[in-house]
């Protein structure tokens, strides 16, 4: 319009100010968001892995208050750019080693972006029947890929449903279990309901008993067996829970894990005995039925409304995404990632192997690596502050991003394969980054 | 490449099957999406607002299990279209007064667009630093926006977080009462503790003390005025403490509510008592501090780590949405938005006086306007029949989807403005509709 030769200056959607909500403004914004997000992904090397930024850096490079008249779409990219950007740590990094993956794809990003553009709220069946039934059915897919027994599946008393996050997910069953055995053994025995887990439990746990009221001295944390990978020996927790037995306590509750945060340690599932999840006693923890959600498909009871399998009344259509990436990629493809990333966390693991500095601290089972440099003879503090050092200095050169954990007291450095873009390369580099970083931490030491 | 003429069917990125993640996929896959979106929002008044599919409609249409080789997304978007749109209630038609309404916007979309690439988990600052400070950030604009107190800004003792529902909000909430009225008077004073709450308060009220394990005889449901549009008399409040208090019951919790879910009622806060919401309270009840999560800035003590603030572990970079919003749009325009929001809904209420058929049930307040069809003198059961078959009608009609509540006794429509897209014809069009239908349902009756 105003003949710059640019049809990306200024303001949005052909010189207008953006309104709430109009067709083709979302086609020429959303084109142009898509082509920031591609042009991220090209170049996502170029920063450091874990953003440099102090404590409070934004604080000086935004105002204090709203707006209140509008900015263009071009100020807000500038913006993002100058001063978003670098407060990012950047989980999709190929160099990005830390924690666990929390994997993109273009799959995701695809279900992602319809799942905000339908923006509907799938509390009960009638709200957007889709939703629902998309949900039921990708859970089923998704059992039988896991290859789970039967009764998890919603033909029979189970079926699945994508909770907020996996604590909700943790803290849900356990509601449902504290209210089968209080409707049992009556509300005031809150005070005897005992929980068991490994010292290697995911901290989510211990917020789910703070969340339901568990009395804290009721947490049985049972150490893990540091010659089974840190996995839990189920003696250990049948010897707790008859000590248990035998006074007025009443155990109710085991959580086992595959996978644990610390070292992927899987938990002995058989050994500890059949788990039943019955959804009749989550809906009963979680229900409720105020007149204004009342509608002729839920009285029929005909449906289900996935508000009463948890915590939110409100949620997305999550269900989509799911769907969009089983179906884009294919199980087979899904396999083969995960297997390249297992692959990788070998390689990775050889490499750590062929150097005598340092050491394997536990076998690795998926895609985790429990690495350390071993300490020096002189060492007074079994390797801390050696790999401490080592780990602040990886994270410092914005190369790459790991993380750390302890077990028996050793300071252990994890390497996590997962992001979606990490190629042997990435992970050779990295091993190049630490080895060097080593030699100069043992010179100094 | 295959000279068909058209650029987008077939495979996908230029003929080769989805990649994990690739830049240039994701940038031509994303123009698809992003045009698909648009012509979703330009047709979106040519669906039945309320789906009108049967229950298990869409297991007829998929198949069992996981397909093991990937579809192309030309494929994907004939599914959407034949088998998931029709079983989607669509929130942003303009037609849409069911509920309340759940926004979407450009900016909104662009929003969440940019949190799916970023795609980072924020649990703690250093796992992105940016997430954490702009959501103290703009949460700080908008409780200026909102005049609150200053002691409700992060630079008192205050400070927001945005929580994932408003159902979180209220249980966390109620958590951090319950542990902080605990560690007074001991924790197995559970059973004395008691909330206070008008019968007009929402579910997640009664969601949270189920969660809280607060005993259900312990909730005092007090009955709302209906003299005052159904907001709670303070009076009957302190009555019900006064009693509570010569026992030996323990009060603890009263919720006051801004805009009740039946009839947007305003409960008078000032006279309820003052509210402090001191932050640390919150994080008591919901802290972990695993080994594995551990690093300098938390352990200095010098950033915010907002896992300690909720139900969660993991968490989106959804600040960036509200931020954008805010900027894409500025204050003002939000503002004179919610004001024709409220002036639609007015309106309405005009409408429906000047029709002598119908009765305005209580005030509109905001943007919900509460009414019926008064009962005829024959009818038996004060007007339900007749509401609800005039409800159904109209839903089941497709042009427009309204929902209902129970106030002293009476079945009630309840009409609200808010979907991006509604304009003065939409809701002249809808009153249309109401009438024509109850003119049928009067003749019928």
């Amino acid at each position: 319009m105003d003949g710059s030769g640019s049809s990306n200056e200024g303001a949005n959607g052909g010189g207008e100010w953006l309104r709430p909500m109009d067709a083709e403004q979302l086609r020429e914004c959303g084109h142009r968001m898509v082509d920031f997000v591609a042009d991220y992904y090209k170049s996502i090397e170029t920063f450091p892995v874990l953003s440099q930024v102090q404590a409070r850096y934004l604080k000086e490079l935004l105002p204090d208050t709203a707006p209140s008249k509008p900015d263009t779409l071009e100020a807000l990219f500038d913006d993002i750019r100058e001063k978003i950007v670098p407060g990012v740590t950047h989980w999709q990094s190929p160099n990005y080693f830390a924690y666990y993956p929390s994997n993109s794809s273009t799959a995701g990003f695809l279900g992602e972006m319809l799942s905000a553009a339908f923006n509907i709220v799938g509390f009960s069946w009638i709200t957007s029947p889709a939703a629902t039934e998309l949900e039921v059915i990708v859970l089923d897919w998704f059992a039988k890929m896991l290859n789970l027994p039967s009764q998890f599946l919603s033909s029979a008393l189970g079926g699945g449903v994508i909770q907020g996050t996996a604590s909700e997910a943790v803290l849900v069953v356990l509601l449902a279990a504290r209210d089968r055995t209080l409707r049992k053994h009556g509300k005031t025995s809150l005070e005897k309901l005992v929980v068991y887990a490994s010292d290697q439990t995911h901290s989510s746990l211990q917020k789910a008993c703070q969340i339901a009221g568990i009395f804290p001295e009721n947490v049985r944390v049972v150490k893990a067996d540091c010659n089974k990978n840190y996995a839990v020996a189920p003696e250990a927790i049948f010897e707790a829970i008859s000590t248990d037995l035998s006074s007025v306590l009443i155990p109710f509750f085991i959580c086992a894990t595959v996978g644990t945060t610390s070292s992927s340690a899987v938990d002995p599932l058989p050994e500890l005995g059949q788990i039943a999840k019955d959804r009749s006693y989550l809906i009963q923890s979680l229900s409720t039925n105020p007149e204004y959600l009342k509608n002729k498909a839920s009285q029929a009871n005909s449906v289900l409304d996935f508000k009463d399998w948890q915590i939110p009344l409100g949620r997305r259509f999550r269900s989509l995404k799911l769907w969009m990436v089983l179906r884009l990629y294919g199980v087979e493809n899904l396999q083969s990632y995960i297997r390249k990333h297992i692959g990788l966390a070998k390689y990775f693991e050889e490499l750590v192997i062929s150097d005598s500095r340092f050491e394997v601290v536990t076998p690795r089972t998926f895609s985790l690596v429990c690495f350390r440099l071993l300490p020096l003879a002189s060492d007074q503090d079994n390797g801390y502050k050696l790999n401490y050092g080592l780990m602040d200095a990886a994270n410092s050169s914005g190369k790459i991003f790991i993380s750390h954990t302890v077990l028996s007291g050793k300071f252990i450095l994890r390497f996590v394969v997962g992001a979606p873009l990490t190629e042997e390369q990435h992970v050779f580099a990295a091993w190049k980054v630490l080895q060097d970083l080593a030699t100069k931490q043992l010179g100094s030491s």
